[in-house]
């Protein structure tokens, strides 16, 4: 007996809760999720980045973590069980809250009905919890962690009425204002959300006013609850006891790289026989491109800092544990732009949080750290020269192609070949996942999307 | 002592080779790997296949395998350090040499230097080894483990003196013809090395007379070394005593499926004001088509048959382990064609020969089964309607399109939009890894090309 308990202690120091778990009690001992999501970071963004950042033939922080999967996006259809290509608002919403949903919808099924979210239950059950994006943190990305409205463009008071929206009408979610009794646009839904700590951008959402009430969204905030930031400077000042919303910029936070002088990718330009015939004439390709700072970055927070905040509030004085969601949200915003540059600036700030995330956990050893996407998008590497080169036609990439001068001296080359239409569309792929752990073999090598969702919770003993 | 010699007793039951490795002794029980290669299968292609045959939220039988992987894939530039897009000759030389080297070289390395392949190592250790693949078989992917030349061009003695490919004049690898002093074509080289199985098609390249012998590559065949099959028929008659090569076409197997009446992805069809500005006129969209039995296949042997036949012969009064090779070669050739059935079809393949090879691993524990591709390609599903739906403007995807009913009633729509060219390009994304188990440890979450061949090599104690 002596023995068995000896054994027991022994366990005990290599695993806290073993003790407690072999007399069946509840885990005690803080337990935390954070989950990156790369918005549109499918294969081709994760090896863009990785060439550029890390070299062809080096490492990005990402695939230094031990657990890889691949995740399998659902959207459900409206005229068929499933749509094959999905946005991230219906995305996040499964991400979120464990069920699959239609394009657009934030934090709500099917038939409109509000989907409790993780980041809600997890506040529920007493941990910290917070949200963190490079986008309006209206978007529908964090929306659907923290609201519930029918779609992803209701984010204030005045468009969730309905109006215009990219020069169409737009109906908006009416049964979700609260002069109908509804809980409000997504920026009145979040500062009415139990989240401690939310930043991003999106100021533009909580500034403007209801036309009924004429009131914007902060003339509610009570400075005895919550701390509203501006800028960095604020944000720094901010005391640790009040709940935390960071707005940085007006919509999205501005990017950190852009191609020269602000090019995107462009059209090879043919020649007028070309455009009689394709095997005649020629084509001129686009110029190389560098990727540089992007002037109207400024002092815009790093979303790396962002993250080492929101830790740090939220990990203060916790004996329960926290779940943290950051997006990196202009992989695919840049993508849909055709700016290859910008997209893997976007991706170099996904491995600083990374990199924050694996610190936190160096001391908080029973974090589970999950980078994943949220769906797949447009950019695609393509040979440099053709590998059709030294037949005499002229061969060239349909659509958008940038060639990007590489810090090796080589050349990579991007295309953007998916709409006629200004912005890019989405792609229909598998999406990786990668994990420093299983969390107790809740990842598997696949998993569809919803799956994801059980994992978290179930990691954090919040049974769906 | 007495319990410790019960302790390494049972140990050794679960671990045949416990007691054995306890000592420092060679392990002696057969080690098998299959590698299974879908040539083009990247993430794009792997949710194509499972969406079309396993349904959008069903599972391939390769999403039941426990391991998977990112694997960078590598091209060694000629006027700089990388190429960021590869071809199938350089991929599958560096996963069966280990070793990057340009596009386009057979099992040669950058200064024209013979790789030593998997494949003769294996064989030279004593392993069965053998090569199946639904190409010719001289094609870029089994040939790099079985032959040595400068372009994967050289597939027969005619050819590889120069001449017209494509079209366009072809420089050969004259330095590696017979005549020359040289080991000779490909063809040549595969009836000369010591694969014990080549299945695959190719006929027409065995059948080519050399220029200066008038001699064709079977006019060697010793058919006391070798037997040749050329249909179902003579390939169940073979005996098992010899050399087997297995030539079922005359080049690339036919594949199983074909979109309706044979019909490619299209171009959207625009109007001619729409020429004039891409905000007005109208669009129409390719019409829906289904995926269909391609009237070519006819009696080509299954993929599955062909690595059942291989399996069988391979391991039959084997007491060393072997070596097997498996490419579903038209996943690739189908996607240049904008073929997305022709695809799918040869998915389906890869999935029945995985079956095959997980059935071989129940009674032959000691299998490593790794699945993976050489490069991505050029597909991309795209949704079906557009994310920009409402606008009212045309919206069309560039390049080419498929629209698919699916069995679930749904449409899944493909693009292919790399190329001008009647051909589309490969793309530059880090492809999947599906293996049964780590191989000891030697698979990881993240691998260059060149580790796998590492990993497979160290499994089979070969070491590189």
């Amino acid at each position: 007996m002596q023995r068995l308990i000896t054994l027991i202690l022994l366990f005990s120091v290599t695993s806290p809760n073993f003790a407690a778990e072999l007399q069946g009690q509840e885990i005690i001992h803080p337990r935390s999720v954070i989950l990156i999501i790369g918005d549109g970071f499918d294969d081709q963004h994760v090896t863009m980045g990785r060439n550029y950042l890390a070299g062809h033939d080096g490492e990005l922080v990402l695939d230094s973590l031990a657990v890889r999967s691949a995740v399998q996006v659902q959207t459900v259809g409206k005229t068929a069980p499933w749509q094959y290509v999905a946005d991230s608002a219906n995305t996040a919403t499964t991400l979120a809250t464990g069920i699959n949903t239609h394009m657009g919808r934030v934090g709500t099924g099917v038939n409109d009905e509000d989907l409790t979210t993780l980041a809600e239950q997890a506040s529920a059950a007493g941990f910290r919890t917070g949200i963190v994006s490079s986008s309006s943190i209206t978007d529908a990305t964090p929306a659907s962690f923290m609201a519930h409205v029918s779609h992803r463009g209701c984010e204030n008071p005045e468009i969730i009425l309905g109006g215009e929206r990219y020069g169409v009408d737009y109906e908006g979610c009416p049964q979700d204002a609260t002069g109908n009794g509804g809980p409000g646009s997504i920026a009145e839904q979040i500062l009415k959300s139990h989240i401690d700590v939310a930043l991003g951008g999106g100021l533009k959402h909580f500034t403007t006013a209801d036309p009924e009430t004429g009131k914007t969204v902060l003339d509610a905030v009570d400075p005895e609850v919550i701390t509203v930031a501006t800028d960095r400077e604020a944000l720094s000042r901010a005391g640790s006891s009040l709940r935390l919303l960071g707005l940085f910029a007006d919509g999205h936070l501005p990017v950190r790289l852009q191609g020269t002088d602000g090019r995107l990718a462009e059209e090879p330009d043919t020649s007028m026989l070309n455009k009689v015939d394709w095997r005649l004439g020629s084509v001129t390709q686009p110029e190389p491109m560098s990727c540089e700072p992007n002037p109207d970055y400024g002092t815009t927070p790093p979303l790396a800092l962002l993250t080492e905040v929101a830790l740090d509030r939220l990990s203060s004085d916790n004996d329960r544990g926290l779940f943290l969601m950051v997006e990196s949200a202009s992989i695919d915003k840049q993508s849909h732009n055709r700016n290859p540059c910008g997209s893997i600036g976007e991706i170099a700030q996904l491995e600083e949080v990374l990199s924050v995330a694996l610190k936190y956990a160096e001391s908080h050893p029973e974090t589970l750290i999950i980078v994943t996407a949220d769906h797949a998008q447009a950019a695609q590497i393509i040979p440099e020269p053709s590998l059709y080169t030294g037949i005499p036609v002229p061969i060239y990439s349909p659509g958008y192609v940038a060639r990007i001068n590489m810090p090796d001296g080589g050349l990579m080359t991007v295309n953007y070949a998916t709409s006629s239409f200004p912005s890019e569309e989405h792609t229909g792929a598998n999406v990786p996942l990668f994990a420093n752990s299983t969390g107790d073999n809740r990842l598997t090598a696949f998993m569809r999307q919803r799956e994801v969702y059980d994992a978290m919770a179930g990691f954090l003993g919040l049974a769906p």
